[in-house]
């Protein structure tokens, strides 16, 4: 029995086909493995662009939604490696991305494939993949790729992407495929360094942010008009992104978290384990990192006492009086 | 017997007579306490744009410097204070301000004088002061008025300066003075407001520079080329103003102090100072100040390793391996 | 009209004067500012030792309780000042102790009086004390003698007592007076080091509940039994007070206020104010104290997030995961 | 040809023989991996105690020693293995004791073995060789056994060592052994728990030590007499055993390191290590830790000023305006 459902999908699907044979044949296969909030938008955005994917993941939900957008659906990440020539992943943390990559799947990869690890892991871990892939010595490659820009950026294609790449070649082919989902993809040098890049911003973005929440706080204590300190701050010496583009006060600014109740944006859970990888590279480096030390406690503090799944400019009100 | 120098002197003084007294007889008479390395500059602006200038200071080279320049000098903050029609005060702590202030001088001031504290103190320091100046119940009023924008600001006029002001009337007098010196005059609220925005301004920059040191140096030591490092940050939600227009590392930009042996800019001491102002603004106001206590300490345990001397951004060799 | 509580308060106090008589001829007149939890029970320990005390406060409560237990009631500071021999003054702060002794109450002082501030507060306000009263130069002296021990021990007369002396000879007229209200009279130094005594220990206890609570957490969260955890702890180089005598997590000891839903001992706004005095004090000094600091602000974060009743051992449950 | 030396040391093998080999039958054979400062001394334990002991160091120095005490020195992990049944390992960090359990040892190894770990790791890295260890189902166990007493306690046989063992079973076969070289053999729980402990007595230690050094310094700063500082600490709240028995400031007590320009005692990277394995903990537990993280840094950061060999208690010259 075929009910209306299932025409509209394939009316769909025969959409896509159409838009994109055209340029499907010179296109490389791409794999994905990893349909969350960030996964699926890029993958989403790798179909509309004309290219094939062929995707997994552990929730149905989500690899239903991609086939009806014209999307294979694989029952294993075996299944993903065997039908890509660019096979990417967006996954958690490093105990997930290791499980995919220690999988049989490296086995049943494609010869000269190029592996992207667009999740946020150790810097180390990326190395230790590339050395896996490259031990294949088929001409595969494997680069790190952490992105930045959240959600809307995945589903626009817009996102920053921090590439770390052995060579100016695999970066280019790196690249070339990444243009479908990044606006603005930068060459960090080799890999492991877009990780690098990416946790050394969030620490700082994290410190940022807990001292504008201070500073705003002592000056709204002090008698200040918190639009007037930030316009103010925003034009000093202590101007930085968290106070002129993100400020953490609700009123502030419009269309941001904080005005919002702190829903969107990056929850502070995310944020906590970013920072708990930064703190693991500064000890592995013998990084001395007080404040972004300080941060992580802060904000794993948070999650304890309940508020990990708000946004992280949640940090003003867990210090100040006023709780929500 | 007349020598040469002395006739320079003169020549000079009529000069700036000549230039000035067209406008003179309606300004009104400046006096100024505090002529170190910002206030001699401020001073000095004052008698270029054609005020009367009665100045004291402890250090008679530097009297000596504006006598020569066409001011007159005072031989005790009374004397200053009887000549005044806008009394200025630079000095350097808490203390020195008290004792200016509580000496027998307010007693000689003229009627309705205005006086103007651009020194950095406690804003529960400003709202005394300004009670004692209220109390004498004959026009006069205090402003608070800190300074940025370093020495050479001060030299060329160019400060920015934040006014606490207990109307609008009373900050309008005291910006045509201001004007004098600075390029833009904010009015932050009522007395002591101009100290809390300041404060709240460096504890942000301090915490940034400290996070921006940490950043660098962890980046660095994770194999990333610090140039790119810091354009990367520059541009991403780690920006801010300690990575993008001062940034503490060797040879990332010109013209800023890590690039010149950190000599110049903005002394950790005086950071420290500043710092440990803050730390009792929040503790009266039972405000939670975490990282901005942490910069604090970081500060202070530079000044107690003999580093008080050197730019604020040494930060970054404190934390790192490679001591100068 | 005679009432049956009027009787039974004459027939006290006539208890009272027949137990001291034979005494309290040979006895300096006792004066005493301050009637709280602590000063009440010093108070009446004097008075229960036979010395005559005229006290003052402004809850009039306090002042009742300790007339019917035979003390005088002065209607103001100077009523104690002008009928003391030895004043003592056990009072929550700077500004409270300052007004005290900035009042006309010095001037009334009897002659070659003794002043024994109680209060916890800023070495340096103590040594400005000390200079006025020693202004007088009439004999009178000025010691600082805060008190440890809690309520219980201010009640029993079993405080120990940090007493800061100029003199050996100032300190054993202290201490002869003191002797009535504790167990242990400690001479510290020159006048401020029994404050300084005072403000450094609770500083390494606020350290070492707060890295006890640390500790004792992440054990449990390890999987170890805390009892256990607590009794290696107690014989370890990890051995400190906080463990083996106030442990901070309930259940491991009897007795305590962790054992009793944080409720009694000493409060976490109590040790959030002298942290406040350690900072300024350390800041005065060019200290650097970065766990010292770093507690102060857990502390007072927990006041803001609405735990300053509570026991500062609730630290253990403001950084786990068990919210009470 | 026979030398000297040559007869003393069979002179000695045999001695030890004629001591040991009444018992030695009875005796199960240990085999001992890394003969640091730590595990020489502990090896040296197991022979004089009557143990045939089969040893294995990558510093043949080391091993040399130990033969020359009779001892059996293998050439490979793997001969240790095979000639034990009990096998100890006392080695620097997670890689190395991770590549000698990874390699083909535990093939070799005698079934029904009992694998003593004495190194300070993860307790998470524990748990997985416990788990390799089960795997060979052939009456095997592991058991984490780090120890506390440092270098003489290890000469003497006088060690602390904290077990965990999955059975009381296990525990007793494990202490019969380390009884040779412990005073103090202490079940903390299933395995991995003996670690956990190791990590939270030292996190604790590093922040009271740090805590210590702040107090004293500060005491100094204002005024205070150090040796009677210390006495008042040591019976006050703030007491704990770098106060009393360990104290960071020269010339409070004898026989300290701080006494003997901070030689010997607990090396300062040794403490920043085992606080890295404390964080790493934390954070896999999500369990806060501010001080404790605070600790690290403060660790960290004299490393990295090239102060890692000195004794964990310069923390007070690191922080205290008196450099050496």
């Amino acid at each position: 029995m075929v009910n209306l459902r299932s025409i509209l999908t394939v009316s769909r699907q025969l959409n896509y086909c159409l838009q994109t044979r055209a340029y499907s044949t010179s296109k490389p296969d791409v794999g994905f493995i990893g349909l969350g909030n960030m996964g699926f938008g890029m993958a989403n955005n790798f179909l509309s662009k004309g290219f094939n994917v062929t995707a997994y993941d552990v929730n149905s939900s989500a690899t239903n939604r991609l086939k009806s957008n014209g999307g294979v659906v694989a029952s294993s990440p075996e299944g993903v490696f065997s039908a890509s020539d660019i096979l990417i992943t967006m996954l958690p943390n490093n105990e997930i991305v290791t499980s995919i990559y220690s999988s049989s799947a490296l086995g049943v990869a494609r010869k000269g494939a190029l592996f992207i690890d667009c999740s946020t892991i150790s810097p180390s871990l990326s190395q230790k993949l590339a050395k896996s892939v490259s031990e294949k010595s088929d001409g595969s490659a494997f680069v790190d790729a952490p992105v930045s820009g959240g959600v809307n950026a995945a589903n626009s294609g817009t996102l920053t992407i921090m590439v770390g790449a052995e060579s100016d070649a695999v970066f280019s082919k790196a690249k070339s495929a990444l243009d479908a989902v990044g606006r603005n993809v930068i060459h960090c040098g080799g890999v492991g360094t877009g990780q690098a890049v990416k946790l050394c911003n969030n620490m700082l973005l994290a410190i940022s942010m807990i001292g504008t929440s201070e500073a705003m706080n002592l000056g709204e204590n002090l008698g200040l008009d918190v639009k007037l300190l930030a316009s103010i701050l925003s034009t000093s010496t202590g101007r930085c992104w968290s106070v002129d583009t993100y400020n953490p006060v609700p009123g502030v600014m419009e269309n941001v978290p904080s005005s919002n109740e702190y829903r969107g944006g990056f929850g502070t859970a995310l944020m906590t384990k970013d920072l708990g990888l930064c703190q693991e590279a500064a000890k592995d480096s013998d990084s001395s990192t007080p404040l972004g030390s300080m941060a992580h406690q802060i904000y794993q503090t948070m999650c304890n006492n309940g508020d990990g799944d708000k946004d992280f400019s949640y940090s003003f009100q867990a210090l100040s009086k006023k709780m929500l």
